[in-house]
């Protein structure tokens, strides 16, 4: 096979990045599994139809059809690659409903597709790990609070550095844009989505043009996204810029008793920001997006929010609430920080000492994998300085040798300490057993 | 969302269901590790050139293309969703091959996407399982023996039922055919290939056809391929045949180590069947297929073999052997004999006096997180019996009563006996800890 080149804006890992990467997705398996989520993978292939209801993202889209078309699959359905999980689940959830116990919380971790153009943190191919609650035509608002809770708590046991969920609800803003007389609220939101693009003014033009606001309206709508407290003293902020609205103070009290929570359980890792929108036009209540500290020009690591109608099928409505990272652009940054303490599982190299050992050798690792310990048996039996390199290259902190006489010995490759060890009974140390993800040096 | 229906080869599990095909990656990548294979995760998109290098493949590939495409991606590479994970690997492999310690053992298990005509144990999406060894310049043959037997080893560890590996060497087919006088040792494997298929007259006439045998020739090809060991005692059947070439004498020699090995590390899964030709040209040596033991007619769960140059830059060559698992096609058997003891990771329900106990409730709950056990916590006070039917649909097994008083009881949904449990110790019964893969009664 002849040499290929990469394809931009589709990463692959090397052996001990992919390391990191499943250190990753095991962690917050754990994590969404243990506030009871079950897994859910949905096909990767949805119809065109489907995925253009959201509107507005035709143009990342992957279209797929087969290399030499018959006649018989004329009549298919024309088919495409998802872009996000939060579409397909909520396909598969209509089509499932019969079979799922509602409220249904599913966590679901696989790559998506977007034709975008690729980035720093911009991918084509990418994977995505999301959690969502649906309920069966009424969910109450406490499951808005469990989602950005679980979230925070799964992105606390990552090696990020600092964070911040940046949270605000879609009623609040609401409510206030009709309070103050604006009643396209969609245009409004559209707007504001933009200010930490293109700044200010240009929101306030675009807010005269598209929404009709008045100067004095489009100050207002600027003067509620400048609010961003670190508690839940953004509730006075809000009562001091006026307005009254049924709406208002539902998004008020929302946003209140998620911060609160978030602030009791995962303290120091929430902003109420009054400027976050999210572009989608299907959010109604709750709307998320996470930032690293100090890297915050990356853009969103974790984003979701409340929808109350996005899965329907006509008579009966499912809403929802879902929160989804980021995991390529997120494991991309971790790299820069950590790394894994070797790129195989393995604990132990089995040495050979002539090749006709080999089978003899497979059957003291087997008594070393019975007790759950990986090992890897060298396939040649090369000179033993060689044999340590081959480890060592690995990463693998043990060797094992056998001798003529059936003695064993293990030689701890960093330190050079070298003992007699029973195949039976010996075990690593606990923090070698298997790679562990840390701090680069 | 309009209710879309399902898309004809493109498999969804129910969540209870997924629950088993975890269970299979999980225990394969278990087995994988501990025999010191690495994770590999390639991207799901290869250029077309790429694929196509393996030839006859083509009709089934799945182009991709962005649906609004514009001028500036014209000059991109064609595209396509790769059939196989051994093409990615191969191309990963040479790309790169200066960031790899060799011999490589990887373990890869993602979705490809064929375009064939769905029917039962054929999928239009499916997830494989991939093993390879990879060496640099040259691999020793062990490398093979090690391959079946962790293979055999993974598969053993799964609710199949009963199953065989069957085994031949390219060596010993080609070393036959060339010792009785058929060069074009390829069309006679094409032809064999087609023995289940079509049955014998058909494959003699086309040997005739395609490999110019004479009926003496024929006979002798199909009758090397009617033989079938479950030990070594094959290679006498074959000296009985006659014939003489040093391959043939390899072959034998490689098929007997395997065998033997095999037969000693996972008795009673093999069979020497030397029918086994495998299509896709680029074995050279072992080859192997696996079916279940009363459904053959499914076809192989588990195919591959030993490959001299799939991969190469050129100057270096990159010899391996792999084998790979049909994921969605095992599990789809599995599940006509197990299922999960639950469809949702929970162990515990925590129910709801008033929905005022939310926050207290999430507070007992994690303190039985914190020691590992998965917890859902109702999301509305509703009557204690609607709730405990919430838990028994998901098939919870325990119920969660917290009263006024800041007493706490446990129920075991399935026996009725309840009684006081402290969250600071409570733990579940070890077979309860986590859903399992239990026969369907």
């Amino acid at each position: 096979m002849a040499r290929s080149t990469s394809l931009s804006g589709f990463t692959e890992w090397l052996p001990d990045e992919r390391l990191v990467e499943l250190h990753v997705l095991d962690t917050l398996r754990e994590v969404f599994e243990a506030h009871g989520f079950a897994s859910v993978e949905a096909r990767a292939v949805e119809t065109i139809d489907t995925l253009l209801q959201k509107g507005e993202i035709d143009k990342e889209i992957y279209g797929i059809s087969r290399l030499q078309d018959d006649e018989a699959s004329a009549g298919d359905a024309r088919l495409a690659l998802h872009f996000d999980l939060t579409v397909p689940f909520a396909r598969y959830v209509v089509e499932n409903a019969g079979h799922l116990a509602f409220p249904f919380r599913r966590y679901q971790m696989q790559k998506v597709w977007r034709g975008e153009r690729p980035q720093e943190g911009r991918y084509r191919e990418f994977t995505q790990a999301d959690i969502d609650i649906v309920g069966d035509g009424a969910l109450p608002f406490r499951s808005d609070v469990e989602m950005v809770v679980v979230m925070a708590r799964a992105l606390e046991r990552l090696p990020l550095g600092d964070f911040r969920l940046r949270l605000n609800n879609r009623k609040l803003s609401e409510g206030f844009y009709r309070s103050i007389g604006l009643e396209d609220t969609a245009a409004v939101l559209r707007a504001i989505d933009k200010l930490e693009k293109i700044g200010p003014e240009k929101v306030a033009a675009e807010l005269a043009e598209t929404a009709g606001a008045t100067e004095e309206q489009a100050a207002k709508a600027l003067k509620l996204a400048e609010i961003r407290t670190d508690d839940t003293s953004f509730v006075e902020q809000v009562r001091a810029l006026g307005g009254e609205h049924e709406l208002l103070e539902e998004g008020l009290a929302e946003l209140t008793e998620v911060v609160g929570e978030l602030e009791r359980r995962v303290p120091g890792r929430v902003v109420a920001d009054l400027s976050i929108a999210r572009g989608l036009d299907y959010y109604t209540g709750t709307v998320c997006e996470t930032v690293l500290v100090g890297r915050e020009a990356l853009g969103s690591i974790c984003s979701g929010g409340r929808y109350e109608s996005l899965a329907s099928t006509g008579k009966r409505t499912f809403p929802g609430v879902g929160l989804s990272i980021g995991v390529t652009r997120l494991v991309s940054q971790i790299l820069k920080d950590v790394a894994a303490t070797r790129s195989v599982p393995s604990a132990v190299y089995m040495t050979l000492r002539t090749d006709e050992d080999w089978g003899a050798a497979q059957d003291v690792a087997d008594q070393l994998r019975a007790r759950g310990i990986a090992v890897e048996v060298a396939l040649t039996a090369e000179k033993f300085g060689k044999q340590i390199r081959h480890a060592d290259r690995r990463g693998i902190p043990f060797v094992w040798f056998t001798d003529a006489e059936g003695n064993h010995e293990v030689k701890d490759i960093r330190s050079g300490e070298q003992a007699p060890a029973d195949p039976q009974t010996w075990t690593p140390p606990f923090e070698d057993a298997a790679p562990r993800v840390v701090p680069v040096e």
